[in-house]
């Protein structure tokens, strides 16, 4: 294992949250500079985080001698750019979600990154949780069968940060800030050689007087047949809803990431600091989560993709990731204003064919058998439909 | 109050479950005869329930002298048939849901009953759970402030009787059978007066071997701008799955009516008995319900139906809610032919006008105020977008 | 099904409860006049329930011409007075938890109402929750094996009217309010005719300025060697907390009666109205109950004591019940006094004897098999236990 | 932070644990040598953890010029005994629990590597799951106000190994085995500087043909009146219950760390492989946990000895906690013959004193207030005692 000397680019919330797995828990990885627009904030990142160096100069920080990662945590309009400069520079790249605004945007840096032949890594860390990692490979071992429709929702009452609410310079609104986690998390679940192949939006800004969508939902249609559904939201009220629903022919999958995970606190004295993400109360009935870094993911991406670098692998996420992602999330929008199912447009598939979910097909003295139930006496009960007639019949055998 | 003499006409699950409901709990409503087309199911069913008669002629158990109301437990091709000759008799008439195959069907029975001038309820027990109904409240009561978005889910691994497979007979598949209880339970918590006004819905038949659709999902847009969905599936496993969550912008509410209601049992030993409908399985962890036909809302819509017919009042559920519900259902099948929103098409909209849901509207200092945070140490920080330029701007205030 | 009138005596919360249970749901039964101490609670009573008399006088009320049964809902010091009364006149009587004060009292009102030869029960609600009836179903039906121990906890911030807080009037604090219940809950999961031997308990005045106990824990033995386990307090945080744990030797259940039913809300509203019986907050995360005199059991109980009355039976909890109640109440008493096992004194015994719980005894080749584990590969693990030498071993067999 | 070079003694499922760990997420520290009695075990071990050495030699592995820290993980009869010769070597011991079998074995371990000077840990991992120790920060903060009560439970089918079952080997049972957690635990939120008194605890064998407990409850007193309860069993149904509750004078905190935690699944697949943790079936509905060794604590717990032994401090969990916990242990074994509450005896107490409970103490015109409770209509109403007669009154005041 290698030791790896970091540039982290940005000191917002989520930069804090991969410089505090990144110097978590015996690791011996290290941010060894912190680029940011304002000098104070990466003077106040460097000493909380114990880095050595800050600089207002993102070029420089790209290009710090010491270095041989940079991490790309900065709004979604500077993400082409970052990128460009860590690959011609020649060292491997990390991208917070979403990869771009737009596919066209995530496709260009997907070759920026192919041609500089420099590793690059997709953080996308909701499908890092250690119950999505352990969850996907049951589903993997077919303890779902074939998997036929995954939910993903994730709600809240909306972002910190002024950027978010932009819609001009992160591409869009509650889809472009959640979606993608939610898109990429079915993906991981109906299989990622699964292709999307359309999409039906619905959008809406119901509360907040902003220009972009702060409620949206979408179905996506795979080539399998299976359905994934997202629920996205900027004004949900009693913390964050993070849950993953899954469902399969043999078994289903029920994910809950912070409201309900075995910790339940009540409090009337309050002032019991901070709670989790986005929790609206301090007092009353609260649902911490133990290690936010660990439970959402972000240790075990930092693994993959540290462990993938040193190991001269593909990590789980890629950028080619991140356009499918993209590409699902432009076909959304454009749903919403076409009000029909629109194709998701893909430059290139990487993944194969999936065949379609599997039907049951039994017979039963010439006719299908729809159903068996075992009665409580212990006899059968089919329902028979008959091949000619297309008649439906109840049917009771002995024994079974 | 009235002590009612009831015809049931029906011996299928549902029948036993009205009767049980009848007969239970210190009632003095009695069915006093029940109609099958079997002979020997009528007399089972009779001795079961300790009901006076059984017969095999519909017109004679209707025109019975001693009874006052008619229940239609029949499958549904034969509602409209039994409806009109309930109301030819005079008799108080409640049907099960759904109340038509099509809405056509569901609007000539409204006809029928309202010109015969007789009373007629709609029997819908989801939307009679005592959690769903003091959940309704509380929502009237404005503790979730404008309803956004309502998800009714209604799956399990498919029906136990031949006849709910053929959809020549019943008028489609999981959206007939299921459908119908999640949109009016989307209706009720929305509001009743708020016209749905189009449906975007997929369908597919992904599993069983039959000509209608498994597995449904539907979005329905409502006049304020609240997002209906439903999400139906006669290919679920692990039971029946029975929720309902519904979003506001003052909060939130979450119901589970099958699987997590606090009655949890391990057994290795089986052989413990009947568990709750639809379990799949008698060992292992099971999530039995108490009372079910208390928790599935049938206590409580006898009481609301019986009581209304003592009072002369309207019943919370009538023909006319049985006729949107089946107008939403042809939206549904339309959109799901075409791809496209399909406009919910009704004959007479009764509910008046809902105004559109309330935004936020706050300004300061003539920025419009996006979000208000209180931060650790007691000032506000405030999300501001500026009136003219569009942009977006963090400010921190002192106090607050 | 007879059609009962009933004297209902006292008003407190109590009286309502149960009024509101008898006047419910179609129910034929009605209360036909009600006595209070104070003419205008009576007064105001009668209003709300709509009963067509009120009383200050006790023994006008017992001996109301009309009605055949009466409730006792009076403070714990006058039950016997009144259960004496009552069966003076010959009538029904149904008496609130606790039965007396002591077991000395219990035992005195039990001989009263057998010498008078009156029908008697024992109102006790939460052994007759619809989760409890189905849970106590399952385990007499062998779903859990033999029963080895049951957790029963009541606890709440204490009660709403001056004369619980005073144990002259009551007989004590926490156990004789709450702990009633958790012993009759106890006994019916381990069987009522597992005699209760000996109890330990713990007792202690933590936060409220009063006299007696605000929190107690005990420990009973029963025959069978099965421990039941009660933990009451008056001052837990968070609304009421009702569960019950049953551990078998095949199984497992695990009952939630008030905060964790399935019903989630959240709301920044407030004014939500009443909650639930003890809830402490009307905003953030509340967990309402749907029908709460359902739930809680009022609804099955006056079911079966009717019933019962009707068919001359005993009903399920009868005085002899509430006699062993008190017993093992005065148990904890003396054992929180002495710190050490207190034997349960009952002045008879009516349920005959219990086995031991049965142990494991399998033997493999001459050892004790203390247990086998299915290895992932197939094969079975054994754990064995040398019968000579006591010395414990693994031991791994093909196949199995 | 320095990287260390670890040996680790016993190579059994809790070596598993430890390695897995250790080498787990990026971290620089590594086992170096495996001892283990069994020469085929040890090479095993060294095979699937990528350790470069392993011996059947202990002496030779605790000396083995590279490492600097020697983990104990071998059965209790052999801890002694290591952690001497570890002390003799001069290196860092860090032993798993339970410290000793018995106080005076734990005590003399204590004074053993106190008089070599080396740094000591126990290795109580339940103490540090990320939720158990955001607790344990929200209750030091206040949230919960005092602690008057905390429930640990700890329950399963029993252990996989045979020396576990074997109570010379060991010093007991299930208290043993399980109940060393829960005492720590409850110590953890009452806070360590508060004296345990005495306990009182039942034990018994209900299940399995051995000569120890596998089942017992204990409750343990605290000099601040707080009550700790244990539940311990070896005869649990249904996986692993692992569960603590904590109540104080302002809050709650409930603790699910097995069968609740967000992770839901039923499979009719089966063969998904490997669940959790002494899970009992492989189909059904099943409850993963996402990340065992982190939601159970290990890796917060080698992160903390390791820091701790970098920074020249004392661990969280030291020689002197495993102590304590074995003399609550021995007064509970006391008790259980005893019958009655048993002192806890230390030879030495290192923890200060800690005041008795707050209670509440507020008057309202010279009587005592039991009890405030806000009135839906605004009023006030209290429950007061009259200081001379002890009378309880309630008393409505306007406004409040």
């Amino acid at each position: 294992m290698q030791h790896h000397a970091i540039t982290m680019l940005g000191t917002g919330l989520i930069g804090d949250f991969y410089t505090m797995t990144l110097h978590g828990q015996r690791g011996a990885d290290r941010v060894r500079v912190v680029y940011s627009r304002s000098e104070g904030r990466g003077r106040a990142f460097s000493a909380r985080w114990g880095i050595p160096e800050s600089t207002t100069d993102m070029e420089s920080a790209i290009r710090h001698p010491e270095t041989d990662v940079v991490v790309v945590a900065l709004p979604n309009y500077l993400h082409e750019t970052a990128v460009a400069a860590v690959a011609a520079a020649g060292k491997a790249v990390l991208c917070t979600k979403p990869l771009g605004r737009t596919a066209d945007e995530a496709w260009r840096m997907l070759q920026t990154v192919e041609r500089a032949g420099v590793f690059a890594g997709y953080l996308e860390d909701l499908c890092y949780t250690p119950k999505t990692l352990k969850a996907i490979r049951s589903v993997e071992e077919g303890a779902l069968g074939d998997v036929t429709w995954v939910r993903s929702r994730e709600a809240h009452p909306g972002p910190h940060s002024a950027w978010f609410w932009d819609g001009r310079l992160t591409g869009g609104g509650a889809i472009i800030d959640l979606g993608c986690h939610c898109i990429e998390i079915i993906r991981n679940f109906v299989g990622k050689g699964n292709r999307p192949v359309s999409v039906m939006c619905t959008t809406d800004t119901l509360v907040h007087p902003i220009d972009d969508e702060d409620n949206a939902i979408a179905l996506i249609r795979f080539e399998s047949g299976a359905i994934g559904q997202f629920e996205v939201s900027w004004t949900f009220r009693g913390g964050m809803d993070l849950r993953d629903e899954v469902a399969g022919t043999r078994g289903t999958v029920w994910l809950n990431h912070f409201l309900r995970t075995g910790f339940e606190m009540f409090t009337a004295a309050g002032g019991g600091g901070y709670v989790a993400e986005k929790a609206e109360t301090a007092s009353g009935w609260l649902f911490p989560v133990g290690d936010e870094v660990a439970e959402l993911g972000y240790v075990d991406m930092f693994t993959d993709m540290l462990d993938s670098l040193d190991a001269g692998r593909s990590p789980r996420e890629t950028f080619y990731d991140g356009y499918v992602v993209n590409a699902v999330m432009d076909a959304a929008y454009r749903s919403a204003r076409s009000g029909s199912w629109e194709p998701v447009e893909l430059a290139e598939w990487r993944g194969g064919t999936t065949p379609r979910i599997t039907a049951t097909g039994e017979t039963y003295e010439g006719s299908t058998v729809i159903k068996r139930e075992l009665l409580p006496d212990g006899r059968v009960k089919m329902i028979l439909k008959d091949a000619v007639t297309g008649d439906y019949v109840d049917r009771v055998i002995a024994g079974g």
